[in-house]
């Protein structure tokens, strides 16, 4: 029987056989409609979303539980990321789920109001963590660490209006990477976008196109074009807007909501529609305008560096330099960057889903300098895994091809067909465990075989052991294979081994 | 070399490992005091606990970062535990870190002042977990569940006075592990014991015992010794002090505190000063009032039916029934059990820790029916593992033994003996990283060849591969152990091979 995924070297595999089952391993498909089956314990007894009654017995809004169902896929697709920040050597750290309110103020420019407050009992006033990149820099600066390479998974909160069908929650993980540190230009934010790859990838969630951009050359833009500076955040997050309306809503939004000149965002249009790969790199170089400004040139310079180790690892294809990317959080200070799915589900059956980013990250040199008393800084480069997008794209999919996924990993099932066996069931369960096999049995004094056997088909544990007055008089246990129904008789002293030998060879 | 403790099957050993490493594997000891030791990368840059400054960059009172080192032995804890639960075919199950506030109302006693409460910013009054144990039962009535094994590792959250030396937290993290469901008596109630002691056995904590009662019982001695049913909260909560102080302030307490008779609080301690086997209830069983008492009776009878099934489960001699036990929580209906280390450190040199409890749990028949719009019981019992507790010993032993425990699982390093030899660098990591090889190199264009082999040995990492220009122009790459400096030169074509080879090796 696989280990199912918790082995990191397995991982690829492991969730490629998620998305794509091999027949009998991870998923059991609903083959059997047995009068007997709804006598099995434990089965299709979840339903993870409700309706709601006028009962006030929910998760607050914008939450919910994961059932065990999604358990498991949630634990496939952290294994994948997780199992790919270990590859880069980055080393695990956990922050409190809440934070001094002062260290989160300011950090966040508008979305600030969406930060969960705890409530004054008395002490210090606390705030929610809003993402994993701030507790971050707070813990670098608080021990003065200078370099480290950390992954965080983790929740994180925002008081956000909830559209649940997209996959966006108010309580959602966060599976972040970040090498902090002063190193050779570009070579840890390169990493950065190999890793973003490398987990996509390993998702298998179809094409994906990852946006890199530079804060410096956005800034530079703004100032050739003759933005004045007072007006760089307003017209930024105008940018920002790209991937969801049009330019010529944009362009209306600049001008008559944040009074621009008509001219000066037409001339920013001309800069912002353009992407393309580093010869749009090289265009940029020889632009008249932007070619001038000494901050755009410096973000030019660092992307001409990047695209080129990103060639080395095999995967500047995967890349584009789109000037319309803006990112909205504040504390970014060079690279920017931002994957999107390309929206060609991988089978035709599947409806498609707007995801939006399913990661980003950037460069965020000043951060760390907030928190340090004498401004010390400490230059970061980090992305962040959004990993509820790809939960709902996986969920989907599984709910698209009618996947039934195995929620527990019981190897074994302790049957009796015989009345006033429990003394010898609980003996025989106990070897099992203490050898550590995976084993259950029914909390029944009594129990008929059929339910017995049955719950074994529906739980897809691949073997069960049965003991009976036969069976103890010839010192024997019968066991019987789920799947082939075969049963054969096996000394007791010889179980143990004869069902580790069966479970490694599965 | 080893998987880091991620295969279930072998968490026992991984753990058995960690406490007592084998040399070179998991733990490497500080045995080089060279002066360019300094110069490597990353090593040594984490403290975790840092002197407090005036300035107020902090984690909040009663909370802390788990460092690197920490989220190691965090990670290997928590893997014992849950192999234990998914042993024992336990399903996954995740709640929001919030829930309703109405939600944990009236569920804590005296507790209840202790509950994180949100801010109300507008919508729902929430507050955050104070335990598993609400939360999953809320979700068995909100999904109408009626049976169901569960397991959920999460943090909750509690104001108490932190007295951080003992292992005591305001955020901390449960293991939880319940059955919920109508099955024959005390065998599910017997395997959460066998659960608890599997568990503590393999976390190699020393010696232990489990305290068992039942709520039937504490409430049969105070009804046959003439305490006014009014005050049995009062008493009860007197008798959880047993574990803490004398019988004598408990017997003051109840009289002048608490107004109890003299005589009555002698005839109660009559009883709580009782703990023994199997034998014990049976003597109960005589005791001429405490059988004249329909619920002690019941509770008495459970109780007999347990031991019967702990001995089958060759775990009643960890067990004691005690009359003084009497848990704090409100919801307890039946059995109620608490594990304690007993004091006598594995090693000498240990300085002794008084770690009260390490898990607990009990019956809560009644819990579910609390969210039931129609008072629907699912009865229930299940277990908490105290993993902050245990934690900090293990820490401690760590520190005792000045153990080094690796952060990392990085397994070969990407090195040069030359300048200009980046490009090459990065084309060959990337090869390693597709492979999926655990791989790092050092962020510089120009790096020494001494730091780079010295932060291989601070970091333990097991293998080097070397590039430079003899061996570029030879078409090979020098492979080097790091532990016994040997380095022999392969075919470029055959290096992922190799290492795969000497990693499934060693």
């Amino acid at each position: 029987m696989p280990q199912l995924g918790l082995l990191p070297g397995r991982a690829w595999t492991v969730l490629l056989g998620l998305l794509r089952p091999p027949p009998g391993a991870l998923c059991i498909r609903a083959v059997r409609s047995h009068s007997q089956v709804a006598e099995a314990l434990f089965a299709s007894q979840l339903k993870p979303h409700q309706e709601k009654s006028n009962f006030t017995i929910k998760t607050p809004k914008g939450t919910r539980d994961l059932s065990p169902q999604q358990m498991v896929v949630r634990e496939k697709i952290l294994d994948v990321v997780v199992s790919c920040f270990k590859r880069h050597g980055a080393k695990g750290l956990d922050t409190p789920a809440f934070e001094l309110k002062e260290i989160l103020t300011e950090k966040y420019g508008e979305d600030s109001g969406l930060i969960y407050d705890l409530k004054d009992q008395g002490g210090e006033l606390l705030s929610l963590r809003y993402d994993l990149t701030v507790p971050f820099a707070r813990y670098l600066a608080m021990n003065k660490v200078k370099k480290m390479k950390r992954y965080h998974v983790g929740k994180v909160w925002r008081r956000e209006s909830p559209t649940i069908v997209q996959g966006r929650y108010r309580e959602f993980y966060q599976c972040d990477f970040d090498i902090a540190g002063q190193f050779d230009p570009m070579i840890p934010d390169a990493e950065c976008l190999k890793i973003m790859c490398e987990i996509l990838s390993g998702l298998h969630l179809g094409d994906f196109l990852i946006k890199v951009s530079d804060r410096r050359i956005l800034d530079g833009i703004f100032a050739v074009c003759g933005v004045p500076e007072s007006k760089f955040h307003a017209i930024c997050s105008s940018v920002d807007k790209l991937d969801k309306i049009s330019w010529k809503d944009v362009r209306h939004e600049m001008v008559v909501k944040k009074g621009l000149a008509p001219e000066v965002a037409d001339r920013i249009g001309d800069y912002v529609q353009c992407h393309g790969g580093i010869s749009l790199v090289e265009q940029m170089f020889q632009d008249p305008r932007l070619s001038q400004n000494k901050q755009a040139l410096e973000g030019l310079g660092d992307l001409k560096l990047l695209f080129e180790y990103l060639t080395l690892f095999g995967v500047a294809e995967k890349v584009s330099f789109d000037l319309s990317l803006a990112r909205g959080l504040d504390y970014y200070t060079g690279v920017i960057y931002e994957a999107v799915l390309l929206q060609t589900p991988v089978h035709a059956e599947e409806e498609p889903l707007n995801m939006g980013s399913v990661a980003a990250g950037g460069r965020y040199d000043g951060l760390v300098g907030m928190f340090d008393p004498r401004g010390h800084k400490v230059p970061c480069v980090g992305l962040s895994i959004g990993v509820e997008r790809i939960f709902s794209i996986v969920e989907q999919r599984i709910k698209t091809f009618g996947e039934k996924i195995r929620t527990t990993e019981t190897q074994v099932f302790v049957a009796t067909p015989q009345k006033n066996f429990l003394q010898e069931r609980l003996k025989l369960i106990a070897e099992l465990w203490d050898a550590g096999i995976k084993a259950e049995l029914m909390y029944k004094n009594n129990p008929k075989l059929l339910p017995q056997l049955h719950y074994c088909e529906n739980m897809g544990i691949p073997l069960v052991v049965i003991i009976g007055e036969q069976e103890l008089k010839e010192g024997v246990i019968k066991l019987r294979s789920v799947a082939s129904r075969e049963e054969v008789a096996i000394k007791r002293e010889n179980l143990v081994a004869e069902i580790q030998k069966r479970l490694s060879e599965s």
